[in-house]
């Protein structure tokens, strides 16, 4: 079985943004909007994933999608708490109907209501709502909510630590995903993602958060942003800080993903990383939607890579395509059952 | 001859930092400090690089470093405006005697005055001072003086083209550098310097920059920060917003050098770019300064993963280790002669 972790509704019916910028416009003209409904049929949903998701997936031959709200329309810095709040909630209902549409290929992780300078404690009800009622198996968490200004607190601060408790409770892991970005030094694909991911993993490597949750678990996306490429910067670094082997601090609480668009740096990363650590995803349909003319595939078909990785014993691909998703989002297990 | 070209006076004697955590007392206290001297003598100057740069040098066998004021001291965001252009003013004046005391080893690379908020027409007159008076090659260009909170316009945005000007005209380049950090979220080594650099590939991505600058050089540091682990997803984000081609992109603009601190990831680098833009740079002594218990040597050798590189052709590496820098900073030539 192939399980991608790493899926965003990106093709949703414009209808969704509407529901959104309308919102947003209510709040501008000095109003306050209620919750209101979003008007998707099945049947939108349905042809927005059959022409593009699914399709991927036959073709590629993958079975299940990790799949949760597009990130980058997150957007946790526009609005007001309440509207990120509506949002989620709207978000996440959507996703859910994709996932009892077709139970095979989806299962739900649930974006949350986060909002610049607003503590993480407003998220758990949506995080319990979305694991109890929706099914969902993880979350996707935004260190930086203010979309490029980074004024919240780093992950490893106390400040988070309400809504890690929760997460440990529902046994559920967290992306570490950012959204758009509103800085405009930061492309939100090209720049932000990278950087958050990179970001994420050097407070993680400079505090004792895995002693205080033993069992919290964090995706860090996009191959780990800059991580694998730099391992001997950071095992230089963590040796000098006299915090000990990568491979002890990510064992049982860091993993990435296979986004990463090219053979040289899926072998870099399944070269580095151990092999327990590494989640197959591909982002799709996302950041990059084109055919790479050197190889005549699409850029973001990472499984392709993984299966021309021969120096990966069978045991190994089978952990990346299948195993630590279980392992990670142990929700998944009875799904599949 | 093998010329670094990163190097910081990491290891100068403690009166350099005491002048100017006096300068910013006597702010802090309500006064205007004036100029004022740094008051270090030759033998301390000596001292401080025998055993550290000078014997590394030695060790390694690299011949010249391309050498500026420590990186993480630049702290642009501390002071004002004066504070900044007297401090950049004596860290330039300390390099430019090391590079006096020791012309076979050292070369001058300049700190701007730069300052949150304030256009970098202010660092022209020290620019030119370095460049003409000082004998520097090129210099420094932190594209966030803010120290992690990125308040500054993207590198290419006008706000900053009066300073390419005047690159141009002296024919200089700019290693882009960050300094420290004062936004809690960012590592210094381990986070931000990795993030500017991919920050700045992408903006230089989505913008006309060369067009209006056809000789604009900018080196970026630390590998490329995630840039060339993501080629793949590089490559196809250019093409999707029909930017071309990456290697047509960089050719006479943008290089890397090869501070990456492990084998594994100088492979992808060396494969992945064109050895036309990539400088050796080993950042010695910097961020990273421990033995690397797997190949028992300093991970900040990167001289010894070149020489392992057997992929690449004699040629390739005379180009990485000398003919890049000379062209890149082609008044090294001058010196040289």
């Amino acid at each position: 079985m192939i399980i991608d972790c790493h899926g965003h509704y990106t093709t949703a019916p414009p209808e969704l943004e509407a529901y959104h910028n309308a919102q947003l416009k209510i709040l501008a003209d000095g109003g306050e909007p209620s919750k209101g409904t979003v008007s998707i049929t099945d049947d939108q949903l349905k042809e927005s994933l059959e022409g593009a998701q699914l399709k991927f997936q036959r073709e590629r031959g993958t079975d299940l999608t990790i799949f949760s709200p597009r990130a980058s329309r997150m957007a946790h810095h526009l609005g007001n708490e309440t509207i990120a709040r509506y949002w989620a909630g709207h978000c996440n209902d959507i996703i859910f109907r994709i996932t009892e549409l077709y139970p095979e290929n989806f299962v739900g992780v649930c974006q949350l209501p986060q909002f610049p300078g607003v503590g993480p404690e407003n998220c758990i009800p949506e995080l319990e709502r979305a694991v109890k009622e929706l099914g969902m198996i993880g979350c996707n968490l935004n260190p930086d909510p203010s979309g490029g200004h980074w004024t919240s607190p780093p992950l490893t601060d106390r400040f988070w630590y309400p809504l890690y408790e929760k997460m440990v409770e529902l046994d559920v892991p967290a992306m570490v995903h950012v959204s758009s970005s509103c800085n405009p030094n930061f492309h939100a694909t090209g720049a932000h993602y990278l950087n958050a991911d990179t970001t994420a993993f050097m407070q993680f490597l400079t505090a004792d958060l895995f002693s205080d949750f033993p069992t919290l678990r964090f995706v860090i996306p996009h191959g780990g942003g800059a991580v694998p490429y730099h391992w001997g910067r950071y095992r230089g670094i963590a040796q000098d800080m006299g915090r000990g082997l990568l491979t002890d601090l990510i064992r049982d609480n860091i993993f990435f993903d296979t986004c990463v668009y090219h053979m040289a740096g899926i072998r870099l990363l399944t070269k580095i990383v151990p092999s327990d650590n590494i989640l197959f995803g591909s982002e799709m349909v996302g950041a990059v939607r084109g055919v790479d003319p050197e190889t005549g595939h699409y850029y973001d078909d990472t499984k392709r890579y993984l299966d021309d990785a021969h120096w990966l014993k069978k045991k190994e691909k089978k952990k990346i395509f299948e195993g630590n998703a279980r392992k990670v989002y142990p929700r998944i297990n009875a799904k599949l059952a």
